[in-house]
């Protein structure tokens, strides 16, 4: 059994680097305090004897041997990034609940066939440099190191200089290939569990993403002199497209997701009618065939408003993640986990992306959710309790015992 | 007659002050540029000999005496500001027009029995100092001079400074009380002349107006893990409540007027549902019950909609302007001016705030339309030919005359 204390005593301890007034966290990847993060993680696994590895992407590795050292490894871990208005739990609990594990196994003297790794892996947010997932998707060769290196963050730094400048673009040769699994704990990011009453979700697989950019162009006019019928108002018909978009999700329920983030008006003046509108299209599905489908009709909407209200219309995209369904072995093991330790628990899809979506690509993977208050992440008032966390870590452990044999 | 080529000389002179890149002026309310465009009209006023008074909010009055110089006097003019990227017709035309006036009558040794003015309204698009019309405000006692001076710019220097900087606080006493007619000449700012194959807008009136903030607020949250029915997106009701003011509008035609110009979604990223979104709305009709309707119809849509999302909906009245109704004899003495001349004519509603709309408070007021292109005003391209300019102009001499007398 993991120990609840020692597991929120060194999330509270994380915390405090990048604290902010409102009890959040503002740690950017390749910044100072990720490194003060980085820092602290290694420290704290070298004094449980695992040995460290960092690949170029700047991904810290710690390992704690096997009775079998040749045996791939089961690996854990999440990111110790976060947003700039983030919180105490996004990313950290899935690198805490890891050395949790290792803190566990070595206190009980338990010796594992495979070795045990737990992971940071580098820029998960990528909000200082996009795209998220970053260190993940190096590592899975789903993105190229070069040209992540390339990103640049508002101040014209680019990632490679920046990782370089904290001194973990490291020189170690790491692979997929010798891992036998991978597990991830993290708080759900959303609702269901505590809606639902359950302590642990037993993550069958993620949602597939389609992102989209959408110019709308139509004719600026004052808003006094210019008739109804005579208007090309591009705010009219984002309004349009805004609700079909949500009605195209409800349609397709219970993965369906639809979200308009963001709406830029041009010229933006009370007296103006818009004549131009930059939105986002966040459409995500649990079966890429109808996510297809959405996407489908999105563009037919998108269409259909543009004739109608004499716009012109420019759909773009700009990120496309197909669905992940999880290793029967992972998604098995966290729930026979949670059967034993007796949690309550469900399946659950996640509605975001993760760092094992990309490792499910090269690997066995599994997750493990905890429920966040309201449903609330990416939030200084991200909040979850110390049971709920623990539960979540104990419920990791047996997973990784399973799947490493002991 | 008035004179094309003169008329078009002196609007192309004055545009050379502020003149931008693109071809259209930037000469906000109390600058340099204003300071400079104001010289230029006083000297070719009183190259014709007219006499020069200046109020308390900088209004400019030019004095051309009548036979009976105790006879409330005949006044046109409209403003010489404008937009930041404003065009070389939008109010300075009013102006140019009225002193043509001037000019013609010189020329021909035509003495009418009223004394002429020509005005120039200090800061009409209100845009450095809001709000507009703030000469004409001030003059006709629609808004307070004290309260005016204290209206700052985004570099927090206040009206009242920045007046005096330019020299242009005046201390000449003028009131409405001698004046018998005001006329204003301007482009239409909107498409229905060019549309209908008409020289000139008889104005009898203009629209009513009403405007508001809005602010709705729902649930910031992730728009992967959030199921589509445990949401409260603000920018979902935003957008609902878009194509209501929208059928709002379109109930009540030909008059009604319903534009959304500025939306702004916090906190704006991608995959986050909206917690708050604020918009402006601004309602128009030539009927002050009708008026009313459509804003006891916008509450009730965001009532309906708050309900429907979960919001909590915040409607701020921010301006409330009544319809106008000009007085019959300026509106016949501009209909019979156009018929006389020849010049292709209809009635038009205006549909966007003029300083004629204030004085038509105190005074009797008409004014007088001409096409520009495409309907397009506030922007650097705008454009009016030389001949529609003149034929306005032209109008504005008889409607004039027929009330000063000869
Ligand atoms: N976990 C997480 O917040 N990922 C960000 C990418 C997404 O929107 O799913
Ligand atoms: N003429 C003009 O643009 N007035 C501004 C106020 C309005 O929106 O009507």
């Amino acid at each position: 059994r993991t120990n609840q204390h020692r597991l929120w005593q060194s999330l509270m301890e994380m915390a405090r680097i990048g604290a902010t007034p409102k009890g959040g966290v503002n740690r950017q990847a390749f910044t100072e305090l990720d490194r003060q993060s980085r820092e602290l993680f290694i420290e704290w696994c070298r004094a449980e004897g695992c040995s460290i590895r960092i690949d170029a992407i700047g991904n810290i590795f710690a390992r704690r041997e096997g009775q079998n050292s040749d045996s791939p490894a089961v690996l854990t871990g999440s990111h110790l990034d976060s947003q700039p208005t983030g919180g105490k739990f996004d990313g950290v609990y899935g690198v805490l609940a890891g050395l949790e594990v290792i803190r566990t196994l070595n206190e009980s003297d338990i010796q594992t066939c495979a070795p045990i790794e737990v992971v940071a892996w580098s820029n998960e947010e990528g909000c200082r440099f996009a795209p998220c997932m970053m260190g993940s998707g190096v590592f899975t060769g789903q993105l190229k190191l070069e040209e992540m290196f390339a990103r640049t963050d508002d101040d014209g730094v680019n990632a490679g200089q920046a990782l370089e400048a904290i001194g973990y673009r490291g020189t170690d040769h790491v692979t997929p290939e010798n891992i036998k699994a991978f597990f991830e704990c993290h708080i759900e990011q959303g609702p269901i569990l505590e809606d639902t009453g359950n302590t642990v979700g037993v993550v069958v697989g993620a949602l597939g993403q389609k992102w989209f950019d959408l110019t709308l162009t139509g004719l600026e006019a004052h808003a006094g002199p210019t008739p109804m019928t005579l208007r090309r108002d591009a705010m009219l018909g984002a309004a349009e497209i805004t609700q079909a978009i949500n009605r195209i999700a409800n349609t397709y329920q219970p993965h369906g997701r639809g979200t308009v983030g963001v709406m830029q008006l041009h010229p933006g003046s009370r007296n103006v009618i818009p004549g131009q509108v930059k939105m986002t299209v966040d459409m995500r599905h649990f079966d890429s065939n109808t996510l297809e489908k959405m996407a489908a009709e999105l563009r037919q909407s998108v269409e259909e408003t543009r004739q109608r209200h004499g716009l012109e219309a420019e759909l773009v995209a700009t990120a496309d993640f197909a669905p992940e369904h999880f290793a029967e072995a992972c998604v098995g093991a966290v729930r026979r986990a949670a059967e034993m330790l007796g949690c309550s628990h469900m399946d659950i899809v996640s509605g975001a992306g993760h760092d094992a979506i990309f490792m499910g690509r090269v690997t066995q993977a599994g997750m493990i959710f905890v429920p966040c208050e309201n449903g609330i992440s990416h939030n200084e008032i991200e909040n979850a309790t110390p049971s709920d966390l623990h539960d979540g870590c104990n419920v990791l452990l047996h997973a990784m015992l399973e799947q490493a044999g002991v």
